[in-house]
């Protein structure tokens, strides 16, 4: 994984080669032997005015001729890039695939990503009303809130809790511990977000390899994977509270791996907005509904409680380079899986859980793993 | 397959859920019975924004909480999400999978067009110093034409025969037969490219249906597939009237096939230049370098010819909206397979083959089909 930060003098294929050489070396494997590239990115075009990425980071990092394709769902685009790369794989089409998450965000300007990101909702009935993402969540954690009988406190904790772990990652976008009365009193973006609930805007590349056979002598198993699909519009869901997909998701990787949430030693959730970190806890069966916000309020989600969540940091600190994001949150569960987490390192990690979220719910991807 | 053509009045997602239907229909296929969708789209983002496109197409198709993601690889898009539809079904992961290839081109402007095209090849190498595709083709064909002493006869040949073909097929944007004199006399886009050497811009959209298991009486089988990559710039190819892509992807599906090159009945070749469908039939060896344009002035790849290709009009004259190319060549291989082409109807069509390019030749797919 490259460091997730804004890089607007980079190019996107550099960002990209830089999480592949990474990720080739550390194995380490001969680009000779991958045999296909995924990759993961939700709006390269649209940010870089670069398009047909997949062979033009698959040449520069070597993979000479293999197939190359770039997989796009939203803020989801690598987890669906890993959960391709995995059915092939898996179903013995491919030996060794690998997947790269990329996005470059730095290079738009604050309107234009706005409206680049709107783009991954449903815009005829959200986005052309001025409904942006922050504006679509502030109406989901509105109504998660009211539902509820929660106030703002449960938000802030999420955003305190993943701030102190990304101050822990050398590789966060933002190292910065925040307070619970910075969180609360920051300016507010959609009511009832503050500027601290709401992710990075980031640049930055991610890289994993998936063997059919294992690799090395501690290599992280894939147990289950599971991917879903929901509607784009808010106003299409009985329930904002909850997101279906997200659910559908965690049951096939769950029945696919034979874990249940109780096994579950840490989380890497997708936490664009803080309320979503909350939801995705729920809704992966880790709490039940509302009980996510008194948990984290207690610490239970801490590096040091009893089912630590984002221990990288999460979107919201180490950063949301969309089309990177699947792909990271994979890599930190296989850092820490394999011990070599650092200060942020978990204790016993037998099982690890990935969750990754596109626009407001329509996709999700889960994925189970451990040693 | 819709009809292709310029329908800017509708929507992206309307122009691929009317394919679905058709497809679904004619299978015929309970939408609940699909477990996964594969949307295979170049640029639409660019052309109409809107972005997360697989999701919306799934809900509107009633495909519940499938899992839903786009595929691109340019002008091979659709190609690239056959091939990883494939993939999930032929190793076991998804029974039955619907792959939809999709594009709208209308909304934009020729200059935007341009722009949105270039971006499948080498930015820095290629668009900045003006090289558009009608360019890179362009000089491609000026090498071909070169290194075998040919004239522009061999590429009006081509823009004739796809002209004839497609003013038989319904679905075709361009259903007008042109004359030798015409093509050769059309005005120069990029010399020796002429107006009848460009394919067209059109909206549309294809749709197939992969299933594990027979789901008809006289169901079409996909013999091999192979799908491979190459350096995005012309520049770092050693020669380019060859694209290594595609020999390394026939390669691979001849193999899975155990089917040769003289075993193939009929081809659909990606004619986005008159010169990129002899180059293709060389490169599928169907002919030896410099063979396919003699075999082209003497009627061997026309419709009564012992190797008909393109007989849907190819991207010529049926139309080329990006990203539902691929499939749609898949469409005419099924229909010419079970004998529904109606007027275009090869003889005796035992073995089909289809062969979709993204860019100046950095992504090829293959497939090859038959009863």
């Amino acid at each position: 994984m490259t460091p997730f930060g804004s890089f607007p003098e980079r190019n996107i294929e550099g960002l990209a080669r830089d999480a592949g050489v990474q990720c080739l070396e550390a194995a380490p494997c001969d680009p000779r032997r991958v045999d296909a590239l995924y990759v993961g990115n939700f709006a390269g075009p649209s940010f870089t005015g670069r398009n047909h990425l997949a062979p033009w980071i698959a040449s520069g990092l070597g993979l000479e001729g293999v197939p190359a394709m770039r997989v796009e769902a939203a803020c989801a685009s690598s987890g669906a890039a890993f959960y391709q790369a995995w059915a092939a794989v898996a179903g013995g089409v491919h030996d060794c695939a690998l997947v790269i998450g990329v996005e470059q965000m730095s290079t738009a300007t604050t309107e234009e990503t706005g409206e680049i990101l709107a783009a991954a909702g449903d815009v005829e009935r959200e986005a052309v009303h001025g409904a942006t993402f922050p504006a679509l969540f502030g109406l989901i954690a509105q109504r998660y809130l009211h539902e509820h009988g929660l106030d703002r406190e449960c938000l802030a904790a999420v955003a305190v809790k993943n701030h102190a772990n990304g101050a822990l990652n050398p590789r966060a976008h933002m190292r910065k511990p925040i307070t619970r009365e910075k969180a609360l009193e920051a300016r507010m973006i959609a009511d009832p977000l503050g500027l601290y609930d709401c992710s990075l805007i980031s640049d930055g590349a991610a890289a994993i390899l998936i063997a059919a056979e294992p690799w090395t002598d501690n290599p992280v198993r894939v147990r289950g994977v599971g991917m879903a699909s929901d509607r784009l519009a808010l106003d299409q869901k009985p329930d904002i509270t909850t997101f279906p997909a997200v659910r559908k998701a965690a049951e096939k990787a769950y029945a696919a791996s034979g874990v249940s949430p109780t096994d579950v030693s840490f989380a890497e959730l997708h936490d664009c907005f803080t309320v979503a970190e909350l939801i995705a806890a729920e809704d992966l069966g880790f709490f039940s509904p509302g009980q996510a916000a008194p948990a984290t309020l207690a610490g239970e989600t801490a590096l040091a409680g009893r089912l630590p969540i984002n221990s990288s940091g999460g979107l919201k600190s180490k950063g949301h380079p969309v089309g990177a994001t699947g792909v990271a949150q994979i890599a930190e569960c296989f850092w820490q899986l394999r011990g070599e987490a650092g200060k942020r390192q978990v204790a016993d990690p037998r099982i690890g859980l990935t969750q990754n979220l596109g626009g407001s719910g329509a996709t999700a991807v889960v994925g189970v793993f451990s040693l």
